[in-house]
């Protein structure tokens, strides 16, 4: 049964990630040449500093011309693990066309490209799999693809930042501020020197337009996911949700409109039930609900990142690809099949969390309470508390399209009363 | 790209879960046409009482002759939702021979037979798939076999059965015991009128002995797997395990021997930590949670049972093997290309939590304690209570091989100043 000639793998990039695929591939190499049904052989390892030490790498191995090592012709499948647009993207278009199948662990690219990508895989007949990048190490967008693909997904709702997920679990538990709780990250390399990325949502962003295409069988661009980060949750934040018997989290929330035509992708905190299971997700870790028509409810969980996690995902990659090639077959391409059109935040229908500064004086709730029906938004509580001529008024909507929701702030901002809005929040997963 | 013939597909028994995969094979044609490249059509059902009304199946289409409806030769996929041993395991093969790819949700036949069905599918280039033979719609079998290919799984630890999970959640919330919650259970349909499968732990033992196979790609036969049912746990367990922050769940864990060379399977109740991920898993919800070296610690959670979420399960794999008939290929076979030994119970290492009623005088807690030392079982905790001359003894073991626990109980049991033994229950999980 098994073949002798082995399959060859280029590795682009050997930091974290890549590292930790070449060392699995040395020391698993006879369970990975079994679950394939041929050998694989680590072909070549493009890196930036040919200088590096890289243990149980033969030096020979190295190479810092990635472009040559995958226009060399004999290379089956091409691992791409270092990151960014360029040149992990025309590396890649270079590597269909001389042959290679490939898998990447590039979310920023796949979010930005894919389509492309996924047109250059087909035209050349390889494949391009990348399931390390979304979530880390959990097996999502295999499930996705191809687990759920008799069925109709109606929402992925996820936590797939492990950064900010940590920052809130520890403002969470230890009542800490933003910074201090990003200090601490930072200290635990949780956080990058430069957090932007996670923080202001912009990766849990990328994540989440991978996630609606595949949900959703349609073409969602990076640029159609609306995206709020977390800098500016405080501690008064989590007290408020504590109140409502909720905490808060990062979500990346994809979903269908109630009458299927059309679709909404978005990343911003939101309050979400302590009963719900993704309020129990801790520290670094990710997990995605998806409701399908027929599945019901399921939730995936699992390590978001981190090198040997990722590396996982991407050896399963690799051995699907792999195992294809052997086969002389491409796994499912790009099931872009229908157009939806994406609707802005506006349309998303969804419940605020309002924390209002008022003056303490008769007819003031009257006056607010006002200001939600002129915007058709029903309420669902308010709390009063007063001190010393100042209130505060917490206000939990129903459910109302987003625009009607902050067309309401805005105009709460303009009444004499208010004093100032202290907080706004959505709240999730009731 | 579509191809206009459409892919023949015959349906093996239309109840509970079959007349939801026919349902959805016509309401949803147009998008599993669109995800499969060619359209599918329901070429026949069978069944067993061809009089029944079978809401949207064309009558024609209905016959008895399962074994005609297979040897057809037309036929694609044979969708086998019949269930037990025979006929369905003779259906299989017989399709198989006749050149159809077999989509199966049975876990009893695969448990007993999956090896000499891999077999027969693999000598006659056909598919066998069956996601939804274990822990129902959520994504499993798939995650294990093909996500998780590159990585090493050391331990699969699962609630897989709803109905017992339905009863012990109503034992946890309500108080409630055994046979009251049963009841509720059957009432609300969640248990059969014979419950034995499922109380007595069958049902999980069959998906016990499919999931260690493919965890640890060996063979596990349905024998090798050790069985203690459920109806024994009482209200005091439950007392006894929330006083440990603790709760009950009947559960089935698979794993690798520390030292890689055995594996073990079995089903039983056991203490879980209130902290850990399995002890929110409510009502008749399923989750499974799987330890892999490289990967970490992964969780699968979602319905494990009932007509639509099989059925999404079900036709998932329906999607994947149409489109390996269009591509004339075939997914991944069977992958037990080791031949682990699998290690009796004995062996297993775990921990006991013992509840002992005792002579209320000094000296009984020294002599318990040697019984301990004397099987070469630690103690990690006692907790003493006296009430009129009567006494209870709760102690909770470190890891030890199970048939050293089992022997101090044993001996326990011959201590005249042990009235009884009030109960015994594993502690996993931490
Ligand atoms: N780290 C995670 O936890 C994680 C999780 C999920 C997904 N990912 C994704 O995985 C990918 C890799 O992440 P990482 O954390 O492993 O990054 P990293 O540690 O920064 O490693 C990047 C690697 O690429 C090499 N490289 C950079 N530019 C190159 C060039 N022009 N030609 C050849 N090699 C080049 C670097 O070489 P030197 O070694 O010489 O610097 C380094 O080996 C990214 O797409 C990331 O989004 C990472
Ligand atoms: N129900 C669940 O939630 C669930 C979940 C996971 C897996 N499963 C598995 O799915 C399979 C089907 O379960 P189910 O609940 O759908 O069972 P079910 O409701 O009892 O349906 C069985 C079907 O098979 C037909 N049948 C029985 N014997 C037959 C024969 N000799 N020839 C032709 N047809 C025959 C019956 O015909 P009639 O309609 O004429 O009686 C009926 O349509 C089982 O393997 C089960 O373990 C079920």
């Amino acid at each position: 049964m098994m073949r002798t000639r082995p399959l060859k793998v280029a590795l682009l990039g050997c930091g974290v990630v890549g590292s930790e695929v070449a060392r699995i591939m040395t020391t698993h190499a006879d369970d990975l040449a079994a679950r394939i049904g041929a050998p694989v052989e680590l072909a070549g390892v493009a890196v930036r500093r040919p200088d590096k030490v890289r243990e149980g790498i033969p030096a020979e191995l190295i190479t810092t011309d990635a472009t040559a090592l995958v226009k060399r012709g004999d290379i089956d499948v091409v691992v791409e693990v270092i990151g960014g647009v360029e040149p992990a993207r025309t590396l890649i278009t270079t590597a269909f066309e001389h042959g290679a199948s490939v898998v990447s662990a590039n979310k920023a690219l796949l979010a930005q490209d894919g389509t492309s990508l996924y047109a250059s895989a087909d035209q050349h007949g390889q494949d391009l799999y990348y399931e390390a990048a979304v979530a880390g190490a959990i097996p999502l967008i295999r499930p996705l693809r191809e687990s759920l693909a008799g069925d109709k997904i109606n929402r992925v709702m996820g936590i797939v930042n492990g950064t900010t997920n940590f920052i809130l679990d520890r403002m969470d538990t230890n009542g800490a501020g933003y910074s201090e709780a990003l200090d601490e990250a930072t200290a635990l390399g949780y956080a990058e020197a430069d957090p932007t990325a996670d923080v202001e949502g912009f990766d849990a962003a990328a994540k989440a337009a991978i996630l609606a295409g595949i949900a959703f069988h349609t073409r969602v661009r990076l640029d159609d996911v609306y995206r709020e980060g977390m800098t500016e949750v405080t501690a008064a934040d989590f007290a408020s949700a504590k109140r409502m018997g909720c905490t808060i989290k990062l979500l990346a929330i994809c979903e269908r409109s109630a009458d299927g035509e059309s679709v909404t992708a978005r990343v911003h905190p939101a309050m979400i039930p302590l009963s719900h299971p993704l309020a129990s997700v801790r520290e670094a870790y990710n997990a995605v609900f998806v409701e399908a028509e027929a599945a019901g409810r399921l939730m995936f969980y699992g390590p978001g990142a981190g090198g040997s996690p990722t590396a996982s995902a991407v050896l399963g990659d690799l051995v699907a690809v792999c195992r294809n090639k052997l086969n002389e077959a491409t796994g499912p391409g790009e099931s872009a099949y229908t157009q939806l059109p994406v609707s802005p935040m506006g349309d998303v229908v969804t419940r605020y969390h309002i924390s209002l500064d008022v003056a303490d004086k008769p007819g003031v709730l009257a006056q607010v309470a006002t200001v939600f029906a002129e915007h058709g938004v029903s309420i669902d509580t308010v709390r009063q508390q007063g001190k010393d001529g100042e209130a505060s008024l917490v206000v939990v909507t129903h459910r109302a399209p987003d625009a009607a929701l902050s067309g309401t702030v805005e105009a709460l901002r303009k009444l004499d009363t208010v004093r100032g809005v202290a907080s706004i929040m959505r709240v999730e997963g009731e």
